[in-house]
């Protein structure tokens, strides 16, 4: 990664610092891995980050020691004193909370299991600790701008990939071939890695949202789902595009028609002040009023960030996770209609939210590719 | 899947209900999702399964519907009753739980957040919610027919692609291209996937033990680790062999020679009885008396199931973590040696503990291969 878009680890800390203060916590254990690559640039499967306002300290293991080592004193890492774990991550905890004398501790309740409480909990005793929900989180929700630039980078990594797919969608080939493809291609432009598993579903498996691969050839008359992300420097982006085999019913065309327009709308409906339940309304009603309203049975977009599907849910009300949009949040924008006997239709891009709108983070053809 | 290879679902529910009895507890809610799949046979990526003596309902959301239905009803899956959640998994199990009028019910405490217990609680007024610890996991331990059928057919495949190596692994090939045509070769023997990011780290990337590959060229005198696995119907095998480019020096002979007797020292450990820390004792032992103790730096295995890492985990008596082995427990043994400088070796081979000894699932030669 370039010196200029590394990010800046220390801002984050201070960030999460600032919001201890205001709970009277002393200090936070981060264990959710996300968050710990959030703050840290740490990547390897198990760390736990202990923050408190007299500095940080990453707890990880053997394993990791000489690369992390190496990330600190190059400055690709925070700034942070190591502990490496001997003889189990609790134990190694509870000797760091104690040696700092934190009384009130901040954990992360959306991350950290009943039972993994219970042996902190027994480990130290004397120290309170305290739940708390999204701290990090809600950081990570407003996008910095060594995000932005890497999200931005993808997207347009991502619709190039996007517009090369009539070279690859035909008459006859496997979905699990036109898979392969897809992801030879992602890594192609540049992608660490696709993002999920590609999804490729044709003809009938088309009606099913989260259908894998299979070895079904492609035929006439078939839609198409082709959705697909990759990963660069962490971050994900995800976009679906629709292909049609030949010439297909009227049926299929009318369902291709009525997610177009109701992505079309959600993305006009994506502003700043404006809920995330908002924008799934204007997908949700575009299709309810064409009597697809049970055919649409998902959320309208996730957010997108370090992980796939992240904060926030572009999802109904009824939902109970309604953010208010602010500029700096990343999410998809995808809605999809699916009929068993005509198939399913799902259009998906990759949207910023600015102060003045939205920017289409993946910028290409959205129409009815037939092949 | 062959049909006579199809996991007998009812017999492992039947045995989660036997332990619930022993608990005194009226259900149990299974939100680990490998433990839904274990049971059921679900393989999507969000499902809850209620567990009680009277029956299984599985809760899982519009997405998954049709191919849940028809799971069940072509025995795919288990046979269960099916629940779509429409606002949110948490009230939709508050309803189960007040239909069924049950009052003492389990969670998986190694699973749900402490956030989750908290929502769960408030939606639920009257229950009293109980932790349990490896309740199914403790099943998974212990692989049945169905498990140890994949898993020796994954391993005989693996072993396949470690016999074609010296095929991949050549001078002047960077590690990139060599992790790619092993993720191909795990495709072209028939893995659905590779089980993880493969690991080919050589020279002086070898001393790190969870190296990504980069694109650092093979040169002449380099240790080369060669770290992969693969799925075979959601199980996982796992397998680490070891290239010298050319002539390497005493030095990284030496440390390859003590790995590969530390190694042959755990094998020989396995067997009904022992406990996973004597294992782990007999590989580090050999290190020890050589001066490579601290230069290994993990465990000495895992085990393998639908998780590529689960238990049991063999490891030192201080971790905490103690098994004793049984018939059908399956895990890695993979001790190794990383010093900068010299370079790392580690040698990873997978086996199932058998009423007389132990069997190698993954059977090909593990000698240094100089390529």
């Amino acid at each position: 990664m370039a010196e200029s878009s590394r990010p800046n680890w220390a801002r984050r800390v201070q960030a999460t610092t600032l919001s201890l203060a205001r709970r009277h916590l002393d200090a936070l254990v981060v264990s959710n891995p996300t968050n710990v690559r959030y703050l840290t640039g740490f990547t390897g499967s198990t760390a736990w980050l202990f923050v408190a306002p007299t500095g940080s300290r990453l707890l990880t293991d053997g394993r990791y020691a000489a690369v992390v080592r190496h990330g600190i004193n190059t400055g690709e890492l925070l700034a942070m004193e190591l502990d490496i774990v001997e003889s189990g991550y609790d134990r190694a905890l509870a000797d760091v909370v104690s040696r700092v004398s934190a009384k009130r501790v901040g954990f992360e309740a959306g991350t950290l299991t009943v039972s993994g409480l219970r042996r902190w909990q027994e480990l130290t005793p004397g120290v309170d600790w305290q739940p708390t929900d999204d701290l990090v989180e809600n950081l990570r929700l407003i996008k910095d701008d060594a995000e932005l630039a890497a999200l931005r980078r993808a997207g347009r990594m991502l619709a190039q990939v996007a517009t090369g797919l009539a070279g690859i969608v035909g008459y006859g080939r496997t979905e699990r071939d036109i898979a392969r493809a897809i992801d030879a291609a992602l890594e192609g432009v540049g992608f660490e890695r696709p993002a999920f598993e590609t999804i490729v579903a044709s003809g009938p498996n088309s009606a099913y949202p989260h259908a894998r691969p299979t070895d079904r050839r492609l035929a006439t008359g078939d839609l198409v789902v082709l959705d697909f992300g990759g990963v660069l420097d962490g971050y994900c982006v995800d976009l679906t595009r629709m292909a049609a085999v030949g010439s297909i019913d009227s049926a299929a065309r009318s369902l291709f028609d009525a997610v177009y327009e109701a992505q079309r709308a959600a993305l006009a409906a994506v502003r700043v002040g404006v809920t995330s339940s908002d924008v799934d309304r204007a997908a949700r009603s575009w299709l309810e009023n064409r009597g697809l309203g049970p055919a649409f049975c998902h959320g309208t977009g996730h957010g997108l960030g370090l992980e796939v599907h992240e904060a926030p849910r572009i999802s109904r009300a009824e939902s109970g996770q309604v953010t208010t949009l602010a500029p700096g949040m990343v999410f998809t924008i995808e809605p999809g209609a699916y009929l068993e006997g005509t198939g399913g239709v799902r259009l998906e891009d990759d949207v910023l939210v600015t102060t003045d709108g939205c920017e289409v983070l993946t910028t290409c053809p959205s129409g009815l590719m037939v092949v």
